[in-house]
C-alpha cells in the first residue's frame, strides 16, 4: 500500500492504484449505487486534458516533456486501456469534481509510470488551466454529442421505416377513430404517414436542442472568469479539443452564464421528453390496433417476438411497443429529474450536474435502443388486415358524414341512429326512403369519396 | 380616500375599503391572475382570528371590549358578508403574510366599523398571539379537512356505486385480456368489483393522509417558539377553534418542526394523486371497452350525454370519462407542483405555502366534482352487451388455456394455433382429434370452469 | 323557456338564451370547476368562424345571405359583447366539441337575432366545412400564438432590465460562490450579464417553439383527410382567417398528422418549463444574496415592497422572487400534465387538449405577468452593499487560488489552511513568510488581476 | 449448441445454457440496457417456484420427485448459485413473462441437470398453477419488503442521530430566519429535533405503504380468477412461501384486483418521494447553514469530506448533502415514471410492471444508501460555530419582536427600522430613548424570554 495526502488528511492505496486519494474519498463518499461514471464522461475528460496539455506547452506555461507525458498517458486511456482506474461513482457530489479528479489523479500516475523521467501533479500539471467547473459541464456535453448521431440516425431510420410502411399500406382503407369512437374512414397508409410526420419534427427538435450543446465553457476555470489561465490557452484549447473530436465545439460568449446556467441540458432533455411522449402515443396505437386477435381490433399484425404467457398457449403479446412505452416512461419521469437539479442551482455553480448528466446519457442510450428494436422488431414486420378492415369501412354508420352536406346534420343523425339501432347499413336505409339516387349513392360512398379524394359528385 | 401607513410609506385607499394598505400592497405586488384566496382559507383565517380574541381575552392581554369587537366582525364574515374584502390573490409571495394580513385588516376595520367606540389594531389586536406563520398554514389544513368529507363522500360513492354494477353484471362472462391480448374469461362483475375493491383502498389512503392534516402550530407563531404568546392562550386557541368548528384539531408536539415542514401537504397530495391515477385507469377502460360502437370493443355502453361530434351525425363520444381522465392528469401535474414548492423550503418556514394550498384545494374540489359526474352521467348508467359478450367467450381460442392441465403447454399451443390460423373453434378441433371426451369438453368449457369456479372435472 | 332537441333528447332553455343545448348539456356533464373557455379560445374560434363562412361562401356552398348574417353574429361577438352566452368549461371532455358546438350555436342563434330574416343552423351553416377537430386545435394555437408576443415581449424586457443592472454593477467586486462555499471573486455584473445571457436563450427558444404553433390543420375537419370541405374552402380558409388576425398561419403538410398528434404543444410547454427553471433559479439566487439582512450573505438590497410579517415589526421579505418561484413550480407541474395528456393521445385524435390547451395559456400569462413584476417590483430597484461585498473579497482566504500556478496546489492549500484557523490575511501570511515580494502580491490580489482581466505579473 | 423451439419457432442456444428460448428472445427483444433483472426479483420468484412445488404436491398435481428435482434446483440457486443463468433485462416488455419464464427455465433445466431422471417441464411444472400475472407481482412485492427493514434502519438511525444532535446542541441560541430573512431567535437544538420530527413521520409513512405490499395475489393465475389451479394449492401456496421467507404475505380478498391494480406501488413510491422531498429540503438547509466558510452563513461545520476543488486549493465543499439533493431528485422524477406506468395500465393487466419494479428498487436502495452516507460521512460530525451564532443574536435587531405586545406594532417598527439604517442595537435604542427600564430590557432580551421559556416578565 502506499499512503496519499489531501487538505483532510491521508489515505492507504493499494500500490499499483492509478486513482489517487481524491477518487478513494469520493468512493467511500457516495457509495449509492455500484454505477460508476459514464465511459464517455471520462473519455470526454481525457480528451479535454489532453488538448489542455498541448494549449499549455503552447501557452508555455507547461514544458514539452510533461506536455508528452500527459499526452502519451491520454492516449493510453483512449486506446480504451485502464478503464478500471476510474472508479469514482456517476451518482456523485461535489458537482463533478470527484470525476475531474479522478481522471487527473489517473493521468498524473499514468504518465509517471509510463514517462518515469517526468513528475507529473494531478492539479498543477494535468488539470492545469482548468477547473472542474469548465471541464466536467464541457465532457457532459461532448458525452451528450456524442450519443446524439446514433440516436439521429435511430429516429432517421424509424421515420424512413413508417415513410415505407406508409406507402406499403397506401391503399387500404379503415374506420378512423376519435375519442375510440368510430368515425368518417381513413387509410393504413394515411395513419404511418402520420406517424413518420410526427417523428421527422422530433428529429429537426432534437438538431436544434442539439446546437446549444456545442457551446462549452472551457477556459472559464472556477467560475468563468478565466483565473489561473493564460490567454494563448484560452485561444487554443477549444481548437485543440476539436482538433482531437471533431465535435466543433465553440466558446461560449459569456463564459459566467456557461459555467452557471444548465438551460441547455433542460432543453436537450425535454426534446428527448418529446420523443418519449411520441414514441409512447404510437406504441399505444400500434397496442391497440392490434388488440385482439379475436376480440380487440385486430387490424393491425405486430410481428410475433416471444410466446406471450406461461400459462396461456398460443398467447403473443406486443412485446416491442410495451418496453418502448416503459422506456417513455422512464424518460419522461428523468426529464422530471434533470428539471429539478437544474432547478436547484445556487449562484455561480449548479452542484446537482452529476445527476443531469447520468439520466440525459441514459436516456439518449435508451431511446436509441427502443427505437432500433421498435424498427427491427416490430415495425418493419407489421401487416394489415386489410381485408376486414375494408368491411368495417363498408358496414360503418358514420360513413353517413358523407351525406351532411346534402340532407344535413338533423337528418343525417337520425339515420346513423336508425341503421345502429337496427343493426341496417345507412346504403341499405337510403335506399328504402328514396333520399338519393342509386348512382348518388355509389358515388359518395366509393372510397375515394369517403376518403375525400378528388371526386366528382352531380347535384353539389 | 384614506391615506394609510406602514413601514414602507404611504398608499390611497378607498374610504369604504375594509382591507388595509398591506392587501392593496399585496394586489399591486402579485399580479399573476384574477384568482383570489380561496374562500375557504379566508374563511378558517377569520375562525382563527376569533378563537384567538376568545383566548387571548382569557389570558388577560385583550380587554373584553376589544374581544367583543373582533369576535362581531368575524361572526359578520362567518356569515358570508364582505368577503368582496378579501382581495389578495391565491398566488402570492410572503408566505401568506399577504393573506393573514388582509384577515387582519378587514376584521380590524370591520371592528371599527360595528364597534365604533372600540380601537382594535390589526397587528396588535387581531393579531394577537399570531403570526402569518401559524395561523396561515393552520387555515390551510382546515381548509383541506373542510374539503375532505365530500371527496370521501364522493369516493365512498363510487365505491357503492361499483359495488351494485359489480352486483348487476355477475353473471355476465366476457373476455378477460391481458396486454390488451385476448385471456382467458372474466365476467363483469369482476371487472366492476376490481374497481371497487381499487377504490376502497383510495378511501382508506385519503382518510389516512388526512389525518396528519388534524395536527396543527397554532401558538407557535413567528417559528414555532412560541414567542409572543401566554400560556393561557396556548392552552385555549386550539379547544377555542375546534369549539367554532368541530374539527378535532390538535397542538403539533414539535412546533417548530410544524412550523417549517410540508411533509403532511406532500403526503395528502400525494393520496390524491393515487386517487387521481386510479380514476385515470378506470377511465381508460370505460372509453376502452365502449369503443365502437362498430369497430371498436363495444363492450359497455356508456349513457349517452351529448351528441359527440360537430360534423358526424350520430356520433357519441365518452365524454365523462375523458372529462375525469383530464382532471387526473392535472391532479398528477399539481402534485409535481407541491412537491417542488415543498422540497424548496427552507429553514424555519417554507414560503411557497401558497401555491401548496391553492393546488392541493383544487385537486380536492376537481376530484370531487370528477368522480360525482362520473357516478352520476356514466356509472350509474352503464349497461353491458351480454350476448355478444358472452357470444366472443364462445369463440375464443384462448379458452383452452383450460387444456393446459391435461394436455400441456406445448400441445395446446399448439391447438390454439390452429385453431386461430383455420378460423376454426378449439372444442370443434378437440372433437376431431378425439382429444377429449364430449362430456370433457362441454365440462371443461362451461362457463363455470372457464371462470374457475368450484367444478368437478373428472380425471383430474 | 324554449326547447332545443339533439340525437340525445331535448333540453329547455331560457328564450334568450344565445347558447344551445349542446352547451347546455356541456355545463351538466362538465361540473368540474367554475372556470370558463378561456376568452381568446372563445375569440379565435369566432375569427375561424367569420373566416369560414367567408370561404364557403367564395366556394358556392354557403349564400350570400347567410354568409352576412354569419358575419354579423361573428363581428359582434369580436366586438366584445355576447360574452356570457360561452357558458361551456375550460375543463372539458369531448375533446372541445363542446366549445366548438358554443361557438356554432351563438352565432348560429346571434345571427338569427341579428338578421331575422336568414336560416342559419349551427352545424350545417356556422360549422360548415369544419370539425371540431379542426377548429379546435386551430384555435387552441391562435389562442397561444396571441399570447406568446406579451410573453416574448416580457422577457425582452428582462434581459433589458439585466443588462442595464449588469452595466450598473459592472465594476463591483465580490465573492464568487460555488457549492454554496467561496470561491474566486467575480462581480455583480458578471452575475447579472449571467442572467441575461440565459434569458436571451429563453427568447431564442420560445420564438422557435412558437414557430410549430403557426402550422394549422384547417381544412383536415374530422380526421385530417379533408371530408366535407370543398377545394375552395380548403385555399381560401386560411388566408381569410390570417386576413382576420394577422397571425400568418400554414396549413400542415400532413393534415391527418396534424389532427391527431400534440407534440408541438409539449415543445411550447417545455420552451416555457425551460423559462420557469430558469427565472426560479434566479429568483432563488435573488432571495438568497439578499438574505439577512444581519444575519444572511445582505450582498443584495432588493426593493421594500411590503410589511413582512404580522408579528415580527419592520422584517421585510423577498416577496417578489417568492411568488415568481411558485409561479416556476406551478409551471413546472403544468408541463407534466401537459406531457400526460400529450401522451395519451390515440389513434386520429387527442381527446385531452383542453385540459392541454387550458394549462399553456395559464402558463403563458401566469409568466409574464410574473415576469413583469419581477422588472417593475423588484429587479429595477435593486441595489448592491458594494462595501461590505469589497471587504469580504479582500478577507477572503480563498482569492489565495490566484497563488497555485506560482506556488503549486499543495502549498497554497497549506496557506489557506492556516489562514482560515488563525483567522489572518493570505496577503499577510505570504508577506510573513517571504513567498513572494511585496509587488507581487500587490499585484496579484489586484482586483484586475483576481477578476482575470488583462494584468501583468511579472515571474510568470 | 442446443436447439429450443416455441410457439415462434426455433433457436440456437449455448449446450450448457441453463436459460431456454424465452429468455434468449427476451435478450433479443428488450436490448435497451445492459441491466438484468434485479437479483431479488429472480430470488424472490425462485422462493415461489418452491413454494409452488410443495403446494402442488400436496395438492396431487405434481409427483414427489418432480417437487423434488424442482425444491433441489431453486435451493441451489437460492443458495447463491447460477445467477448469471438470469440473463434477462431489467427493462423489458411482456409485462414480466420473461422474467417469470427466465426463472421457469433455469429451474427446469437445473432441476434436469441435478436430478437427471427427473423430466422437469418449465410450463408444465415449474410454472404450474400459476401464471407470470401473480409471480411477477407478488415478486414484486416481495423485492420490495426485502429492501424495507434496510431503510427503515437507515431513516430510524437518522431521527436517532439527529435527536443526539438535538440533545448536544440543545442550549445553543441562533438567529432564526423566515423567508431566508432573520426572524426571532430559535437554537440548534430546535433546528435539529424538527429534522428529528420530520423523518419520525417518515418512519410511520413508509411503514403504512409497506404494509399493503403484503397483499399478493399468489393462486390468481392468469387473470385473477385462478384458473388452472386446484383448491389445495390456494390455500397452501401462501402459507409455503410464508415459511420460506418470514415475509408474512397475504392472499388479496379480490384477486382480480389485485392483478390487474397498481395503486400499492404508487402509493409506496409516494412515501419513498415523501422521504425524498424532506431529505432534500434538509440537506438544502445543512448546505445554506453551512455556507462560508467566510462569505456565507457559516453556522455549521460540517464534516470534511473530500478537497473541495481541483483549482481552489483549501476549498472544501458540502459533498455529502449534495449527494443526497441528487438522490432526492432521482427518486422525485423515478416517482413519475411509477405514477405513468401505473395510469397507464389497462383491463385485467398492468403491462408496465418491470419499469415500476425496477424503479422502486432502485430508489429503496438509493435512498438507503443515501441516508447511511449522511449520517456516518456528514451528520454524526456536525458542530456549531456556537459563539459567532449567540453574536449574531445579540445583534439581531428583529429581536425587537418581543417588544411589540409592550411597545406595539407600529413603534417596534419604528424602532427596528432605525437600529437597522443607524447600526446600532435595539436595547441601545431602547436605553436612550427610556421606553423600557433597564431591568425590563435585560429580562425581556434574555435568551429565555427570547426563545420564549417560561419567564416572568414585571407589567405585563
Amino acid at each position: 500500500m502506499r499512503t496519499e495526502k489531501d487538505c483532510i488528511g491521508e489515505r492507504e492505496l493499494p500500490d499499483e492504484a492509478l486513482y489517487g486519494i481524491h477518487s478513494q474519498r469520493a468512493v467511500e463518499n457516495f457509495p449509492i449505487s455500484s454505477e460508476r461514471l459514464h465511459p464517455l464522461l471520462v473519455e470526454s475528460l481525457v480528451e479535454i486534458k489532453k488538448a489542455a496539455a498541448m494549449a499549455n506547452q503552447q501557452a508555455g506555461t507547461l514544458d514539452r516533456d510533461k506536455r508528452d507525458a500527459i499526452v502519451k498517458a491520454c492516449d493510453a486511456v483512449l486506446a480504451g486501456n485502464y478503464r478500471d482506474a476510474f472508479i469514482v461513482p456517476a451518482i456523485q457530489g461535489s458537482a463533478g469534481t470527484s470525476a475531474n479528479m479522478n481522471v487527473n489523479e489517473v493521468i498524473a500516475h499514468l504518465a509517471q509510470k509510463l514517462t518515469p523521467a517526468v513528475f507529473v501533479h494531478p492539479n498543477d500539471d494535468v488539470n492545469e488551466s482548468q477547473s472542474t467547473n469548465d471541464t466536467f459541464p464541457t465532457a457532459g456535453k461532448m458525452a451528450m454529442l456524442k450519443l446524439l448521431p446514433d440516436l439521429l440516425v435511430a429516429v432517421g431510420q424509424l421515420t424512413q421505416t413508417l415513410l415505407e410502411k406508409a406507402n406499403e399500406f397506401e391503399d387500404l382503407i379503415k374506420v378512423g377513430r376519435t375519442q375510440l369512437q368510430d368515425a368518417v374512414p381513413t387509410t393504413f397508409g394515411h395513419s404511418f404517414h402520420a406517424y413518420y410526420s410526427l417523428f421527422k419534427r422530433d428529429l429537426e427538435r432534437l438538431r436544434t436542442a442539439g446546437e446549444d450543446l456545442h457551446s462549452v465553457n472551457m477556459g472559464g476555470t472556477a467560475i468563468g472568469t478565466g483565473v489561473n489561465t493564460t490567454s494563448t490557452y484560452q485561444h487554443r484549447i477549444v481548437p485543440e479539443l476539436n482538433d482531437l473530436t471533431g465535435l466543433h465545439l465553440e466558446v461560449a460568449a459569456d463564459l459566467i452564464d456557461a459555467t452557471q446556467n444548465c438551460d441547455s441540458y433542460v432543453a436537450f432533455s425535454g426534446a428527448l421528453k418529446g420523443l418519449a411522449v411520441d414514441l409512447s402515443k404510437v406504441c399505444h396505437d400500434l397496442r391497440l390496433l392490434s388488440s385482439g386477435p379475436q376480440a380487440g381490433f385486430n387490424e393491425l399484425r405486430l410481428p410475433r417476438q416471444q410466446a406471450g404467457s406461461s400459462i396461456m398457449p398460443g398467447k403473443v403479446n406486443p412485446v416491442i411497443p410495451e418496453v418502448v412505452n416503459q422506456v417513455a416512461f422512464e424518460v419522461i419521469g428523468k426529464d422530471v429529474t434533470v428539471t429539478m437539479a437544474a432547478e436547484a442551482g445556487q449562484l455561480e455553480l449548479n452542484a446537482f450536474e452529476p445527476i443531469m448528466f447520468r439520466d440525459i446519457l441514459a436516456n439518449e442510450t435508451h431511446l436509441t435502443n427502443a427505437i432500433m428494436t421498435l424498427i427491427n422488431n416490430c415495425l418493419k414486420g407489421i401487416e394489415v388486415n386489410a381485408e376486414s378492415a375494408a368491411e368495417r369501412v363498408e358496414q360503418s354508420a358514420i360513413t353517413a358524414t358523407i351525406l351532411a352536406p346534402y340532407l344535413g346534420y338533423m337528418q343525417t343523425t337520425a339515420l346513423v341512429k336508425e341503421a345502429l339501432a337496427d343493426h341496417r347499413s345507412v346504403k341499405e336505409l337510403l335506399r328504402e326512403k328514396h333520399l338519393l339516387s342509386d348512382h348518388q349513392i355509389e358515388t359518395l360512398f366509393s372510397p375515394a369519396s369517403l376518403l375525400h379524394e378528388p371526386v366528382t359528385v352531380a347535384n353539389h
